[in-house]
């Protein structure tokens, strides 16, 4: 299996990503295509020992930058690495791709390129969080689209669930709709609208979940707009750092905490661990016809190893194929 | 200074009510009108040695419940703790209403009763966080109203920030709109609408801010939608509670981490008061004529007690006095 790999773009740089494909290469059976400026990355390459064989880089001249305009990007920036990586996707070089990329160039040049799958109106992304049940539960959108109409929200849960099957090991999972409250008429019109679409046409709708039940793992899927659920992500990035801050700030205090603290630090490296997105090898783009994950801009080497291995899953697996069944069953509800 | 508490509501039941009414007489300067069954509350206060001078019971026969709908709750139970709370405060026998009640009947029954400001055409719930800064982030609108418009984004900034100065003891204050990214062209229909309205009319307008910058403390108040506050405050008090449960099911591996926590405990003794919402008595409900305070439904007698000591803060600084000016001033914009 092969996976084009976007080296330029996050924030590490393209130092940080090579070592991340370099432990993938190690540990997982895989070929990688690095996408990138040809003179960096053949450069940082001479510093490993890899197998040449799986390895190969795919010169892109151009870098599309945080700042920039998705669709003006696009236009301007021919030879980027997203564009570069997302055509040999399309022509069947590569079975996915991982980017640290602008995530809206991602998502934009991923749909001009690849095209929707047959029904679905918008690609939308899904990520995992860690939740209570020492598991994960599968939230979308998370910032793929703003404004978005239930009929959006309908195809979220179905390509939700496919994947969460596949990162659950499930054969049954359960969407929970996002909302203030768990009764039927709570709510803005859009989920008020939804509610009555996904008790209609989806047979594995669990029905209104709140914000804490995201982590409490009420529910496999949580089902959101995208402007909602790019905001869970950045709160639960925001309020997790700024606890742990305030715990190793205050444990200066006193030298019995700071002993306390010592014995507990082997803990909460892994709990750490348990928590960091990280772990997790990003989120993804479902929808396009092909398979695109779209990783944090600060991911480290780690995460994009981790990157590599979900994207094998997802390859293997066929969840598009899973996708397009299930969409074109829909029918049978209108 | 009296203040009118709902007795009824409360998760806890009644006791828990009336044992942190019990404690504020104590602690302050204030005069309690204990709203709800004469009976049942003349029962509990039989247990207790307070000042018979500064605590009176105001009877109210019936009780809206979780599960009533608050318009029809409001029309059919003309005699509800709430409903003779509010009136309490409409009559001028009390200067504040401080309830545990249904979020929805509270806020319903304060707009019909009390009537919303001169110029505002929406009451919204003001929270505060506890941010990095070892201060608190005030969050407005926290589920008062679900499908707002620019225009009520507006007011709320106004509001809150008033409100902001008098909870931090600042004479100016920043706000910050919840978006899902900095720049000005970012967002949903009504970011991108409130955005431009904000520039227009807000001296104090900071711009975008995202979902980490509540807790980071970037601006000291931020505003968004009712649906996305709610989800916010909810998706913290999930995400904090399973972080601990996490730590206290994770520690009980080792004997180091059981000694290391047990040095530890007196530091997360104090630090969940700290993020705890107790401490902070409550969010308000901002608009209307009158000052009325909304507790969680599981408010301990602390954070009862602690409601009776914002909303005195709050009754004496005449923050509606402040509201009004502004909201007034607010023509000289357009």
């Amino acid at each position: 299996m092969k996976i084009a790999v976007d080296a330029m773009g996050g924030d590490l740089g393209p130092q940080e990503i090579v070592k991340g494909v370099i432990e993938a290469l190690k540990e997982y059976d895989v070929s990688i295509l690095l996408v990138g400026k040809k003179e960096i990355l053949s450069n940082i390459l001479s510093n490993y020992n890899y197998d040449r064989n799986r390895l190969e880089i795919l010169n892109a001249d151009e870098e599309i930058v945080m700042t920039d305009s998705p669709l003006a990007a696009l236009r301007q920036k021919k030879n980027s690495s997203i564009a570069i990586g997302l055509d040999a996707v399309k022509k069947g070089d590569a079975r996915c791709f991982v980017s640290t990329g602008n995530t809206g160039a991602v998502m934009a040049a991923a749909t001009i390129k690849l095209k929707l799958i047959k029904g679905i109106e918008r690609a939308g992304i899904a990520t995992v969080l860690p939740n209570a049940k020492k598991s994960v539960t599968i939230l979308m959108d998370v910032g793929a689209s703003v404004d978005s109409k239930p009929e959006h929200l309908l195809h979220y849960s179905i390509m939700a669930s496919e994947y969460a099957k596949i990162i659950l090991n499930k054969s049954e999972v359960t969407v929970g709709l996002l909302n203030v409250g768990e009764e039927e008429t709570k709510g803005n019109e859009l989920a008020k609208d939804t509610f009555v679409l996904l008790k209609k046409c989806l047979p594995n709708f669990y029905g209104n979940v709140e914000g804490r039940d995201i982590y409490k793992a009420k529910t496999d899927v949580v089902i959101c707009d995208g402007f909602t659920g790019n905001t869970i992500l950045k709160v639960s990035e925001g309020l997790a750092e700024t606890l742990f801050d305030m715990i190793r700030e205050g444990i200066k205090e006193k030298l019995q905490y700071k002993i306390g603290a010592l014995l507990l630090k082997p803990f909460f490296k892994k709990f750490k661990k348990t928590i960091s997105y990280s772990e997790y090898g990003g989120a993804s783009l479902l929808g396009v016809n092909g398979y695109v994950i779209i990783c944090h801009g600060r991911s480290t080497y780690i995460a994009i190893k981790n990157a590599v291995r979900v994207s094998l899953n997802f390859c293997k697996q066929n969840v598009n194929d899973s996708i397009s069944e299930k969409i074109n069953a829909l029918s049978q509800f209108r």
